[in-house]
């Protein structure tokens, strides 16, 4: 008998990279380079995406990872007493351990809808009285997809954005899972929308096939002069950050990244069909490659035995949200096993 | 005709990675793994360097460079009002941007001798008064090799150990080249004794043929509960840890660590025995892989032609000290080439 | 026709400082002291703040205003990773400007009851996972009397005190107005009941009648030691410490301080009992010098004619929750006018 | 017997306040007005000292002490990854617990000559590289009088203000006792000509016969608008803002400021001239209020005996340099039955 191992559907990282960056790793292993983004194959996956966007004056930064992007971006762009809007289930709100606020800034947070923040959310947040007694709201921080794995739309976006600017807000998306969010198929956006509505995002590369590395594009700017300063001083700046460039080159050469994501998306699809057609419920709509679905406690342990997942939300005594995540390394058979599990144990 | 490249003794982080690190890479890749630096392959490197220390008890920590790593140690390890003594020369100290001061807390500096800290250099820095309106100096930051390519003997480290401990200072020795001062032909210490003299103090992988990585360990049983919530809130915690536990799995077995290391120091060891046999002196003792051999502005000059390395520090009106660095992947027949050409210029 | 000057309700520091406080400031005037908190009548302030709690073992720190109290006492006692717990009302979360985020530090914040916390409001923001992804709660910060003028009861204080013991939780009272909340007829706590609850807590000076001053009481050991390095590190140590000391010197003697939360007090019951009589509502229980009646807004805008005070929160198209403040030096002809307006504009 | 109290050289805020102040103090006591800084007297003195520097242009915030004053300017003025450089000497360097540095900023200290910055000084603190690894010096931070009790010439202020000019650094002057400083007769400098060479200083009151404050004037419209901001953030804004207020209106009052300057220099002068009769030297010049004679052992022990002084700093085995303060408040017999001591010691 052999050791037996549990099927994951936990997170999008729980492997390697895409073959195809290791086999680009290899090939360029030796050539030498100057360090900290400089080298040639970091300015190849600027140009990248700045083509995929049609933006030639963004700037764009290679960095390790979300949380790191986040304060970095977040710390960079705001002044001491400026804050940030975010709905409560925000990474930044939630797990980062107070990244945010270790850096100075306070989170303002409210209840968001599918895990999305509106104008209407925004609003109260700005009235504020007497001047100079509370923090000036200065920064909107969204995540697509989100947390609760919903995306948004182009009106939705749009309108944050023209809110945004009427208030002189600054716009910033946490893209950890742009890809799946733009390959999304409830998805109206592009990455050209996305960069002329946001002043700052970020491309994840980590949840989508690279060994790490997020790439911070810089639309507004007045923050460009500055910004490698903060990258150095919070530990971001990476002496080999050709590792990242070759990263990004590779994942923007003929859309790999968009197909990863697609692949991951649509074996969520499969499981959220499923689901639907055995009547369960979800927490959020199922949008991209995290889904929600809400099952039965009895459901729910039978599938624990065979494969991860959290265990997400209560909903009441017997039933809870759980968090089912595929990813562009996730396989068909594990989906379609996963799938056959459930309908058996539906139907008993 | 081709393109010219120049030959590069610039830094030890111009190439990617050993050939044996990406053949792991993709040995494990689509082996899946939990995240954060939770897998097995962190957990074998872990144990890897526990016992190239004999110190079962440590704690051990991958992050991703070096500025990240004395960032985090020392936010980690000091209170708000407490201070770290350095040598001015002291990478925290001249290129980190700030990053310790951004963490909240007083680097006291002073001119250290052959880039090196003694207990007779940090006694003037502990007379304090009145109490309370000073500082409290509770940290003693080094360099091993220092950042002038020198080396700590045992006698030195021990002495410093033992100040430190009779004046409650922690002793936190940055290892980013470790691998280089323990290979040193001057070196007498162990990476036991290391593990013994010091608080806590980093093993560093990116300049010694890794991608990336830095492994922090802990000694000192006082910090050991809290430390991980302090990786996660500065942005350290890499969601595929696994990528920095092969490497430094990779890099403990067989040695390697220790190999790649002496390749670099022979290297530079040549080409320091070239520039004394033709009459030239050093900023500092050439010991490791970076040496600081101080040159005629004609020589300079005509080496930059086809050489990259830096202009350190002027010493008069015609010589300067340059740094030259040798890494693991340095080839025999571009030092071989150098030190003729060297050869050739002072002739003339 | 002279000048008109508006009655002012507006907060309970817009006059100097009791007679006593000045009278005593001119006698010690040239007494010569030293510094920093170490006078003798900082002494003797701290041996009556002692005896008054019965706790001889109390530290006592004297700063300039409440603000400057938080944020002190909150960044001294956590870690980077730790927070604070507190009501959305709470000063901290809305009117310091991001003080306390400017530390570092998390506020996380739950909507009160009546402007106060308890266990139950408590318990789900321990609720976390996965550990070190996020802040660790460690701190709950209350307000007595609360920015809504209720108090705590001794039996909601002894609740909140056991639930924060059981869940290593400090427990830290804001007593900006805690002479008000200890002359409040409500009030069933005592000076020594708090000093036995609350890990640290300050009786507010500068809304009692000193020209300013909060002490801070510190009882929880473990802090002690290093509580004057964050004072003076944060600007907080007045080189003339004397004028803190003597004041609340003076304060403490033959129990001044509350008789001059009683004379506010009761002033304020009778505005608000007039209130009730006339038939209006109010935002929360009047019960110290700050209370809340909600008003029609043509009441509101006569009594604007004449009075200052803050409209304070809307409660439907027509209805205003406003803030009405009385003081130690309110006199008892303009709370008489006051009613007496109030009286002929209802029956209008 | 009686006891037997010691004559105080120690520092000059030994005392309360002048004694016009504690008179104004009473008259305004009952006075309604607004907080935080709003009211009529902080307005009076604003204006008063607008017209002593000829400046209706600048910004005026009343702050309690010096380190709170230093913190928040630095603060305010310096972006995350700027440094600030002082003197070695500098009190934000030595004697502010880190106060700087728990903002953010590093300080690049240097030795000082006289306790003085020229440009000479700054220079090599300028050569920084590579770009963005290293701190981005931006402003310089002298005092005057300085920690030695030396003050600028106008020349020097000048050569200081146009190199700082020529290299984009803000120019700040620390003026804990700008009056000792200004009433000096080696003083050139106008109050007007310090507006136009820093670009923010701030005038002392609490070593010059307030009871506690300072006052910050801001030149550079830059950071005007942002400025309140950190104030209320750094718990620097005071409730009772007149407390402050008065102080400065009434010290600015007939140039009483000046006076009390005057009277504190020129009893310093007295001892000085004495101790140079005696053929004592001095650590540095005797300018101000602050001298640093070079005493023998045996001098010092008997001179000990009935006054407080600090012995400052050793010069050999037995002679130390003492630091003699007087101020507003020194009484001429004091100073009197000190120089008689003193040359009935020296001629032993």
């Amino acid at each position: 008998m052999g050791v037996f191992f549990m099927i994951k559907f936990l997170n999008d990282y729980s492997e390697g990279a895409h073959p195809l960056i290791l086999q680009r790793l290899a090939e360029t292993n030796l050539d030498q380079q100057s360090g900290y983004g400089t080298d040639s194959y970091s300015e190849a996956a600027r140009q990248y995406i700045r083509s995929a966007m049609k933006r030639p004056d963004a700037d764009v930064y290679f960095v390790s990872g979300g949380t790191q992007a986040n304060l970095l971006v977040i710390a960079a762009l705001l002044k001491p007493f400026e804050s940030v809007i975010a709905v409560e289930s925000g990474h930044i709100n939630t797990h980062e351990t107070g990244a945010i606020e270790a850096t100075g800034h306070k989170i303002e947070y409210v209840l968001g809808k599918e895990g999305k923040l509106t104008p209407e959310l925004i609003a109260p947040v700005l009235v504020k009285s007497p001047k100079y007694h509370t923090v000036k709201p200065r920064m909107v921080y969204i995540s697509n997809t989100t947390e609760l794995g919903t995306v948004y739309s182009k009106a939705e976006l749009q309108a944050l954005s023209e809110y945004c600017k009427a208030n002189d807000l600054l716009l910033f998306m946490d893209g950890a899972r742009l890809a799946m969010a733009l390959a999304s198929k409830f998805n109206d956006l592009t990455l050209e929308d996305i960069a002329s509505y946001c002043d700052v995002f970020y491309i994840g590369g980590t949840k989508n096939g690279a060994l790490l590395g997020e790439a911070v594009v810089l639309l507004n700017p007045i923050f460009k002069e500055e910004f490698p300063y903060h990258i150095k001083q919070r530990g971001a700046l990476m002496a080999k950050g050709r590792l990242l460039g070759i990263q990004f080159e590779t994942l923007f050469q003929n859309e790999l990244w968009l197909e990863l994501a697609k692949h991951a998306n649509s074996l969520a699809e499969e499981i959220a069909d499923c689901c639907e057609s055995l009547g369960f419920k979800f927490l959020t709509l199922p949008q991209s490659n995290q889904i929600f679905p809400i099952l039965p406690a009895n459901v729910r342990s039978e599938l624990h035995k065979k494969y991860d997942f959290f265990d997400w939300q209560p909903i009441d005594d017997d039933r809870c949200a759980i968090r089912v995540v595929t990813s562009w390394a996730t396989s068909k058979a594990d989906v379609t096993s996963f799938i056959q599990d459930l309908c058996t144990l539906q139907k008993k």
